[in-house]
């Protein structure tokens, strides 16, 4: 039987998943693909010793020097489960440039450095598969590829981020305030000391950046997506979501106009008949809409050990399959044929027109509501309605605001006059309302 | 540019939706395939004309003998999509047996013959796609072969007739009872004259064959699968399955016990807060669990002529790219290799167990209760809850009973001796409860 050799650089929560089912699962593997695919080397500066199980055959080496594993002529497949910018940039050059084929779920490294990596790769004539990069072990870059080749992919919304999500599910089902939940994601384990990237949106921008790509035919960096975060979002306004019919989740979101598309993430209240209120606790879910297949939704756990494992062994195979039959290449890296990569404007958020909610924090005094209103007024924002609801201990209210349908730049004006005024003693926190109507 | 040349058979709603993006986005498909994937025969013995705008360019030709197609030899892929079982069967055989490629969103034809025209096409070194066949547009059929190649399944939940999940869904949002729902589904044109196979769920149990086919590597058809519909559903079981908590759905569940696996189709009641309770109208949606993947769940439309025409294309992509790097069946049509498809046990649902609702239509009068109680108790069935709510004017009343854990084989059997009873008036509704817990 035919051998497909893997190395894998990176031992630790993924990689040793990944191991783990390659050498367990070896011959479930075998009677779907019809050859060997053999993990032989292991490179890792922090592990001394492999575990037991996967050296009793004596056939993985463990090493600290990632060029055995650029030097060994029979690995076909490096996987790069490192993460970050460097080394894991120059390992994958080196892997490619050695000729062979890379598999990585390096999402913040490919929305970066993915045009100089995927150019590469081309240039080498191998293959980079990176489905573990966005959801997880969710098959979303093939369904995006592959499934859906026929479709104009016209918009696309994620739940990308599971460390968001599940905070944002604490809060809205204990009430909890989100530096709390935090604490307690991190002492369990499921955030990450530094949380800056899972709450402030810029892993889902890195995923977003790696979907539009593909999905548009483009080069985009998370640098050209407009990003906010979750961390002004307060109990207060998760319940007043709910008053109104909504759910607060942190969403990718990019609309497809033709020659120019939407690049986007921040807090957004979803309708809660919408399947996306539905994706709770540390789950992520993208909804594509096509021309031709309407709505599909793809759902399941964005990360961890097996769910990520399980994309990256997906992806080897993939490969194994395309060097088995000299097939190598027959499916785009980026979908479209390198000649069709094209640039295509982003849309600036401030062009785009939104529902809001507005929660804007003034003193408890007369005028102060027809004096902000004059300001939204004058900047062509028109209330749906206002709330303004109980009288806080230090003087100050909240004044709870919807809107119609706004310009963002108009929102933006409005807003920096109103936290400029002497009444308000807070910062505004504005929550973009998706309205489905007549987008989709 | 290569040329991958089409013939179609059956110009009904699938297929000139197929046959128009064929047509109206080969750019689209170009820049993506890197070749010209081109319709030039549509056999059709009920259409004279094609519509203007196929055959302005001349290029594609009408016929109502399909065997110009066959014939042909520049066609690669031939795509049946007139559906039932003949001729369709003769057509895909005569097809494969000259050589070609086939396409076919045929689930009921694949359920009973899949066997015979898997191996013909095996034999013939072609390919046969399918992925239309289940969940229309949604990428089900390759998710499960290729994106979970790593995993073994380990069970699978599905939402598989749109017609039956939109008149489920019409009688839970508006307590409208099930024939007036599916009179006016039939007048809109959302059921057919003939609605057995969906409200019956015979459709559910084809596309669930067909799933297990490739999920664990085996042959089965429809007719190994457990199979109840929905007709003996009324709107007071979609309310007290509201009051308990429950949305009452038509399933498609196998679990895989490794020597044994289970098939069946039946009404369900799915607790409210399950993503399946929520699919509502005629979306489908499909849950897998994996060993590495853990739970995954794809929705979309599972019909319509351009959800179902997506899938055709994203096949015919597929073998199209295989054809020219000569990488024909680089993934086995049934996701193992031929040689490792094996058969299996299908475990009998009256060796299931199940936690069950069940309507007992009784004669209002002292000692029926008891009566009943004492058949259940003598069948080791025990009741979690029992409610007798209001009297009806010919005396009979309903009983609303929610067991425990019980056999079905016990549960059959209690039933079959209480609809015995003179004070029984009308034959008792079970409805078996999806429990979850410990269960992935």
């Amino acid at each position: 039987m035919e051998e497909i050799k893997v190395g894998l650089i990176g031992f630790g929560t993924v990689g040793s998943g990944t191991a783990q089912v390659l050498y367990e699962q070896a011959a479930r593997l075998e009677k779907r693909v019809g050859a060997s695919i053999r993990l032989v080397c292991v490179a890792d500066i922090n592990v001394d010793k492999l575990p037991e199980h996967l050296t009793e055959s004596g056939r993985i080496t463990l090493t600290k020097d990632v060029n055995d594993i650029f030097s060994d002529p029979e690995i076909g497949i490096v996987v790069e489960l490192i993460g970050g910018i460097e080394p894991a940039k120059s390992f994958i050059l080196k892997a490619i440039e050695s000729g062979k084929h890379v598999v990585t779920a390096n999402k913040a490294l490919l929305s970066l450095h993915g045009k100089e990596i995927f150019s590469a790769a081309a240039q080498q004539g191998v293959e980079v598969g990176f489905e573990a990069s966005v959801g997880g072990g969710v098959p979303i870059i093939k369904s995006l590829k592959e499934g859906l080749v026929a479709n104009k992919i016209v918009s696309m919304m994620g739940i990308l981020n599971g460390t968001a999500n599940y905070i944002l599910t604490q809060m809205t089902d204990h009430g909890t305030p989100f530096g709390e939940v935090l604490r307690d994601a991190q002492d369990q384990g499921f955030a990450e000391a530094d949380p800056t990237y899972d709450i402030e949106g810029i892993d889902t921008a890195h995923k977003l950046a790696i979907l539009m790509s593909i999905a548009y035919g483009m080069h985009i960096t998370h640098e050209d997506v407009s990003i906010e975060g979750i961390s002004q979002v307060e109990p207060i306004d998760i319940s007043y979501a709910r008053e109104f019919g909504y759910r607060i989740k942190l969403l990718a979101i990019s609309r497809n106009h033709g020659d120019h598309v939407e690049a986007r993430v921040h807090p957004t209240m979803v309708p809660e008949e919408h399947l996306l209120a539905n994706i709770n606790g540390a789950f992520n879910a993208i909804h594509f809409t096509g021309d031709m297949v309407g709505n599909v939704l793809l759902y399941g756990l964005g990360a961890g050990m097996m769910p990520t494992g399980s994309a990256v062994i997906a992806d080897v195979v993939d490969i194994a399959r395309n060097i088995m039959t000299n097939a190598v290449n027959r499916v785009p890296s980026l979908s479209y044929l390198p000649e069709h990569i094209a640039p295509r404007r982003i849309t600036s958020i401030k062009d785009l027109r939104f529902p809001y909610y507005f929660r804007i924090t003034a003193a408890d005094q007369p005028g102060v509501l027809s004096t902000i209103a004059g300001i939204l007024g004058r900047h062509n924002i028109s209330l749906e309605s206002v709330i303004q609801k109980s009288r806080r201990q230090n003087g100050a209210v909240p004044i709870i605001m919807r809107t119609h349908e706004a310009e963002e730049a108009a929102v933006q004006h409005a807003l920096t006059e109103i936290d400029r005024l002497d009444i308000c003693t807070g910062a505004t926190v504005k929550i973009r309302i998706l309205d489905e109507t007549g987008k989709d």
